[in-house]
């Protein structure tokens, strides 16, 4: 199939654009952040009724069973995985003007976000994430009989993705919220970011052709357009929608919890999984200092201003313990942050977002080098412990190319992190594994965080089955579960257990000749 | 150590009972409902100040790390088990007498106890439960080097358990909560149900002896009184207080959506594993009519009224399809439930709220056989399923020996039962595996409960890595969790992530040698 390579300007709804909106739509355009300029189609905001219809449509397609093989699943994800390659530069370069984000960066991400489709390909044809688990009767057991049960997880429903303005491909439409739930057998309704409407359509029309190129219910995925005035009322109206059954979502701490609230008031509450960002606080001992202080400098000023300091997992506070050259190195840090090409944000809010937190931060930091106020450069601003304590402004994330060095007295200082903020993605060591307080300070940075980094930077986050893209809340309103590897599919599930259920009425990866060929624990014993 | 056998009156923190209340405190009597008699002891309920040193102690317990080794813990829930069999007679005694549940019931929930905490100890002791997944780094990997990623289950920290009334010992103190909450490795403090004090003390101080036989810090374990006028604030106290990580409720609708509200309102919102019981819709066609009524009548009577219908899991919602005999079977239905032994109730409320919910179901249904008005005996009630889908009160559990059978025309009726009722713990299913209405039936089911139960009945949970105690909303507020069997340990959990740690700084569960032997996936491999 001929891949479309322009955006229509409308919602993606039963496999294709809609072209009957109402008669008086809210339309909006797709912005160019480098310039402000506006590219030439216009987007029509979808309807109340549109949504309606998606939800519909998706509820129906997951009743009959649409994506309940898994070879299908599969077939459609790599297909999906096809189609966004086919798109080739065409979406590297309408991405790259929707975000200001640069040609390499967007085509890097292009690529983890195929890798991503094709790794929860694998996943659901492997079928083994459904944790099968087997208990067989023993009708003589004294003095009840055993019966034979079973379990394993089985898909939600319809879910709905909200997309991250900063990544508008590997956590978008067809990003690792989408690939997840398809892969779980779970329709997915997009809510496009208004920040790219032309890169989520294109990636829209992707999906909905691989649909089509597989012979699947087009029920299974739509893509809402919204903006303007209607931009908040169609994440409202998807999440309120009793066809949907949970939510994924990317993006500010507000906008997370207002969906966690609003799924809770539904009259059959629903889980919402907000990644909501975090401060990734690093820190670093004196003797890491004394060992390493230029390396981890350079590290770390590369990592907080890495894709403008618009990543997740960029590092936004830095606790360092006062020894020698500190004052050197941290005129360092800032002299390298701000060294850094100049990125233009990812869209207005962003950058006046980015710019007042700064000012926020002002009055109990100073700022090292650094950036005239008011722009939205890298900013290095330095406090000292008993003052971060004091103001608690400074514990939330400043979404951008800044971070706050926090001066502690003592090494044993350092142990107060994890009482002192909140909880985040990541959080980072820089120490010498040697050091008797290593240990201590690991034990205190697991309890605020979902990763911990050894000596590195969090910035760089691997599509792998050990990875966990989660944390304490603030950072996510689901601290058992990751956004980003294997382990985000189970987000999507819920565990099922069938008792003395005749073989041919279970799902195949229960039956007694294992058909699919998936692990299972039969009895206690993984086989 | 010698086992004590006599209730102190007072809560156990730090090891020991609360000598020191203030000077006014709460009392309330522990009252056998068989005869409303009051033992002799007076129980001090827990004041605002206990319910703090118990959260403080068990947090300082937590941070020194007391429960970190598995071996430690399986030790302690070994011993346990064996303090809870020394108390013999005696705590067998005092449970019939607080619940007026029968000997013979009480005696094997005990079973069931020691059982569940010996399994507990067993997966503790395998630490195969905690997940544990390694990618290794590959340093030559392009364009970006892999790091070395790992990640494990790690306990959240203190938890709070709400003991249940209608399992006084497998759901209450040292119940599957508990159980599995000390076996992930987080210390747990217990809220008493005010309807069995004596029973729950006497639990309690077996708990407290055997982490002072294992040299255990006492901060693992706390117990606090609770009834009269405090009844209420300290369960809010206790689920309030920011040391508290994780909450297990198994109780009422009302009284669980009030504790996982009130979690939600805190600074750092936690939590809470609500079991809130259900309908348990059974459904039966008219073929299974046919074919085996009558053995299908005799263990339905025999499910509903079991512990006079005081158990989460008790049918209260049968479906069936007019057919030849019906109205026979119905009155057999009845006939037998009702001929069942009376079974005094657990408390005067359990008994009030079971009286005005079978008077409440009275407008749209008739009664057939049965009681006496404003009794607690069994009630075998009868509707149509228009009557049903029209009045919301009969969608709700009617906590007691009481079963509404809703008559459909036809068995494609049968399939509405997934629209018209709400999540729940079970829903079982009477009918010939060839029928070809058998799949889709099954598949609906499906949708509305936590467990399948072909040709069964849902009572009598089995306790075994396979089982699935939960559903969704509103028999459970977290449909991905269940509070029975080998999975309730995830509760307690999050999954953490190391990236870059040297080998020393891990988990031994993630170490290189692999020295507790855990079954783990490296690169995607299971070993």
């Amino acid at each position: 199939m001929q891949a479309a390579t322009q955006a229509t300007g409308r919602s993606i709804i039963g496999g294709a654009p809609v072209c009957d909106g109402e008669p008086i739509a809210v339309m909006f355009a797709s912005i160019a952040p480098a310039d402000g300029s506006a590219a030439g189609t216009q987007f029509v905001c979808a309807t109340a009724a549109d949504v309606r219809r998606a939800c519909e449509g998706a509820a129906r397609a997951f009743e009959s069973g649409v994506l309940a093989e898994a070879g299908t699943r599969a077939a459609l994800l790599e297909r999906i995985a096809t189609n966004l390659l086919d798109l080739g530069d065409t979406l590297v370069r309408e991405a790259c003007r929707e975000t200001a984000l640069p040609g390499p960066r967007i085509a890097g991400e292009r690529d983890r976000t195929v890798a991503q489709l094709r790794l929860f390909a694998a996943l659901a044809r492997s079928g083994s994430w459904v944790e099968a688990t087997i208990d067989t009767a023993d009708p003589t057991r004294t003095p009840m009989p055993k019966p034979d049960v079973r379990r394993m997880l089985r898909p939600l429903g319809p879910v709905a993705v909200f997309g991250a303005s900063n990544f508008p491909l590997a956590y978008s439409v067809a990003g690792g919220d989408t690939a997840s739930a398809l892969a779980a057998g779970c329709p997915v309704i997009v809510k496009g970011h208004p920040s790219h409407p032309t890169t989520g359509e294109l990636v829209a029309l992707a999906v909905a052709d691989a649909a089509k190129e597989c012979g699947i219910d087009h029920g299974c995925f739509a893509f809402l357009h919204s903006g303007g005035e209607r931009a908040v009322a169609v994440g409202r109206e998807l999440v309120s929608n009793e066809r949907i059954k949970a939510v994924g979502f990317t993006g500010s701490f507000k906008g997370g919890m207002a969906l966690h609230q609003l799924a809770q008031e539904r009259g059959t509450p629903i889980p919402v999984f907000a990644e909501m960002g975090s401060t990734n606080p690093v820190c670093m001992t004196a003797s890491a200092l004394a060992s390493r202080g230029a390396e981890i400098a350079t590290k770390l000023a590369a990592s907080i201003t890495a894709s403008g300091g618009q990543m997740c997992t960029c590092p936004g506070l830095v606790f360092v313990t006062r020894g020698a050259g500190l004052d050197a190195w941290i005129e360092s840090l800032a002299a390298q942050a701000t060294a850094q090409p100049r990125q233009v944000m990812l869209n207005p809010g962003v950058k006046a977002g980015y710019v007042a937190r700064v000012e926020q931060s002002r009055p109990s930091t100073t700022e090292v080098g650094g950036t005239t106020t008011g722009t939205a450069g890298p900013h290095v601003l330095r406090t000292t412990l008993a003052a971060f304590i004091e103001d608690e402004t400074l514990h939330e994330e400043i979404f951008g190319p800044a971070a706050i060095v926090v001066e502690c007295e003592l090494d044993e200082d350092l142990l107060r992190i994890g009482e002192v903020i909140r909880g985040s993605l990541t959080a980072t060591l820089w120490a010498d594994p040697g050091e008797p307080l290593t240990g201590r300070l690991m034990a205190r940075l697991e309890r605020i965080a979902g990763r911990v980094v050894f000596c590195g930077v969090p910035t760089g986050v691997e599509v792998c089955p050990s990875m966990v893209h989660g944390g304490p809340f603030p950072a996510t309103n689901q601290p058992h579960s990751s956004a980003v590897g294997t382990l985000a599919i189970v987000r999507w599930c819920r565990p099922v257990c069938y008792q003395g259920v005749p073989d041919a009425l279970l799902p195949s990866e229960l039956r007694a000749k294992n058909p699919l060929g998936v692990r299972r624990t039969v009895n206690g014993v993984v086989e």
